[in-house]
Order: C-alpha cells, then structure tokens, then sequence
C-alpha cells in the first residue's frame, strides 16, 4: 500500500446539512475511512445526520469539530482542497485517481487533511488559500456540481481502490483448467457427431465457434461440471428405448 | 469512445424514498447521463425528489415508469445488475471500471440497462436471473452497502470517465437480442426438462448458471442459431426409434 488510510482525515469546511454530514459518513465508511472533521458544522447529532449515516454512525460520534478551519488542519503534514472552479490562481487541478496515485504518497505516513466546502459554496478563498494541492472531479461541464455527500464519496471511492488491491469475492471461483476444457470440447464433438449435427454443417467452423464463445466465457470450473453433467444426461436419454407413442 | 453514453439507462427497481431518486437523477447528469428509467417507483414527482434532483430536474420529468422489470427492459441488448452480494451462481462479479473497460463497449451502440434495487434488500432473486453481467462496487466488507444514489453515482461516474470519442467498429458481428437469446434459453431448459436433468439438480441454480454463462459470452446472433440448431437437432434425434443392437 503506497499510504495508510488511516491517516487521512475528511474535513468538512461549513457543512450546512445534517443529511449530508450523515451520508458523507456513510460514504466513508463504505469505503474504509473513519476520521471525520467538522468545522462549524450543522446540528450533527441528530436524527437527520445519524438516519443516512446508518452503521457508519460511530463516526459522527467520533468526530472532531473545530471552530475554525486553522485549528482543524493545524497538524496536517499536507492539505487538499476539493473545487470545482479553476482560474490561474488554483492551476494546476488534479484529478482524484491523481490524488491517490501522486500526492496521498508523498505524505509518508503522516496526516492529510482533505477540505470539502459548503453545499453552496464550495471552499472560500482563504480556505483554497491554505491547501497545498487542488483536486477537481471530472464532470459533465453542463452540471459539474457534486452534491457534498456524492463528492466525499468519489474522492474516499478513488482512496480506497488505491489502498487495496481489490479482488471480488474473497473465494474466487477456480476457473476450469485447459484440460477440463479440452475434456468438455471433446465430450460436446462426440455428441454432436452423434445426432448428425457435425457432420452436415461444416464441423470445422462448428466446432471452433463453440470454443471460442466459451471461451470468451472464461468458464470456471463448476460451469463445466455442470455442462458435462448436460452433455451426460443427453446421451443417456438417446439410449433410451422410444416410446412409439410419442412423446 | 468505446460506447456511446446515450444507450446507457439507469434503471431503479422499486426504489423506495424520493430522496434517493432525486439525488440519483443530479448523480446522472453530473456524469453526462440522462435516461433514468424507474420500475415501480416512490412518488418522484414531488418536492422530495426535484429538491436534490436540482438542475437535474429534466431527468426526472423524463424518467420512463414501468409497472415491472421485464417491460422496463425488453428492448436491452445487454441488462447489468448491480448487487453485493456474492454466491456461485452470482459469480463472476465484476467491478465498475471492468464493465465499463470490457463489457459496455461489446454491446455495439445498442440500448444497455443497468440494473438497481430497492435501498433495503438490492435486486430480487428473479431480477438477477435476468442480467447478463453482474457487478458489485468495491467497498470495505465491514460495510459494503452503498446508499442507492451512490451506488449509481459511482456507477455513472466510472462510464464518464470511461466515455472518449465514439467509433463505430464497422466489422463487428451482430449481437444476439435479448428476444433470441430469450428464446435459446427457453429452447435449452425444455430440453433439459425432456431429459430430467433440471428435475434432480436445482433447476433454479442450473438455469441461472447457464445464463449468466452466456451472458459473459455476450451471444451473437449466428451462434445463437448454431446453438438452437444443435438443441434442435437433439430433439430430432431423441424422437428417433432406438437401434436395439445398440450404436
């Protein structure tokens, strides 16, 4: 891991909604963060703050809240600021993904502030004034405006997917060897000479478009049980003697 | 640009709380999307709902509402569920950037629905059994559940990023539809019932396994005919009489 998430702190400058503050928490805690900052925030420790929060509730609880944005950010070895407006004076914006990649590194370990402005008005001017870097989400230019909760949440989304090396599903499936693949093709070109399938339709070109849309499934090896299960249960019945009434 | 973002619909499967629905539709045009399609919905047309919708407001009066999912998605060339929860017949599940980098651009300029469920239980048991891909967000597995509009904001936001100039792949073959990959699974599981394979193994499991496989596959519409041929030709060949001397 290229830094700790444990070290960054999500500081909210101003915030003017309880639900909002409550939903940033959420979205923190989905994506593994915990240190909320607050500074001169709305009545947090309420129903409305603490209903979207849900589980994530032990973080409002936690929270630290500041009278003033100095005294929040006075120990942080580096401060990001989140804004949507460019302009010489806060060239060069970066991007998130830039964010986690290139700075959040650099902190080596030790605290990172990162200011969210309010709802209305993002981050003042002395706010911008002490951040180190500016960070902007891409966006629709017709409508580049993030709702404060949806902002915390992109930008703690990009923190914890540069964190941790993502695998879904703890217990991935075992894909199916070559072997059990080549086993199933084999099994599916018997049968299919069988019923006279191959034989009058160009078996070449049958054959391989079988194997390449399985293929292109990445089977696991479950799937493939499953299909020579099929394949199985189809000989079987074509031994069956006929019911001459039909069926 | 590998898709186009103008085929891709949000699709809301009985979503519960206005609130969610607004912020949804803000979350959507924020990332360039507009077609919010809405199955059962809470009562959006109201200040709940157009008050976090903001200048998003025109995705709400536009929403499409439909009295259930299959009418709402009938016309899909490719229906993507969202969901967290894993399970062998789920898997594989893919993140966000994989359906975007892999599986939007293969379905060729054709109408996509992305799937969401209800805020309290995600999508049904019947409504996964109809995606062809699943994805699930990464999250911290100590709290994985995503409020709903996050959810599709962080959906909504790895399309943005993943739009860039739109090319038409002049060579591409035609993509089965979902009428005639319908119809190929309906095909399949009379046959496996004819042959009592769905009967002994969960025919549940077998059938939803079956589908997702091809689904990854992404069908086209030659191998579909392949595939129905082979189906067909098996039951041609389980109604002739049997050679009692054996084959």
């Amino acid at each position: 891991m290229a830094f700790d998430p444990s070290t960054i702190r999500i500081v909210l400058v101003h915030p003017q909604t309880p639900e909002n503050i409550g939903m940033a928490a959420r979205a923190m805690k989905n994506c593994g963060l915990s240190r909320l900052v607050l500074v001169c925030p709305a009545d947090f420790r309420s129903a409305a703050a603490y209903r979207p929060a849900m589980e994530a509730f032990p973080i409002l609880e936690g929270a630290e809240v500041h009278p003033d944005l100095l005294l929040a950010i006075g120990n942080s070895r580096l401060v990001i600021g989140t804004t949507r407006r460019g302009g010489q004076d806060r060239s060069p914006l970066i991007t998130p993904s830039d964010l986690v990649r290139e700075v959040l590194p650099r902190a080596q370990g030790k605290e990172v502030s990162i200011l969210f402005g309010a709802e209305k008005d993002g981050l003042s001017r002395d706010a911008v004034d002490r951040c180190d870097v500016l960070v902007t989400i891409p966006a629709n230019p017709d409508f580049p405006s993030f709702n404060l909760a949806q902002a915390v949440l992109l930008v703690s989304y990009e923190i914890f997917r540069g964190t941790v090396a993502w695998r879904v599903g703890a217990e991935k499936p075992a894909l199916a060897s070559s072997r059990s693949r080549e086993d199933l093709y084999r099994h599916l070109e018997a049968l299919l000479h069988r019923i006279g399938f191959l034989h009058e339709n160009h078996p070449g070109r049958i054959l391989s478009t079988v194997r390449r849309l399985f293929g292109r499934a990445i089977l696991e090896e479950r799937e493939v049980r499953i299909l020579r299960g099929i394949l199985s249960q189809l000989e079987w019945a074509l031994d069956q003697p006929r019911n001459e009434k039909g069926r």
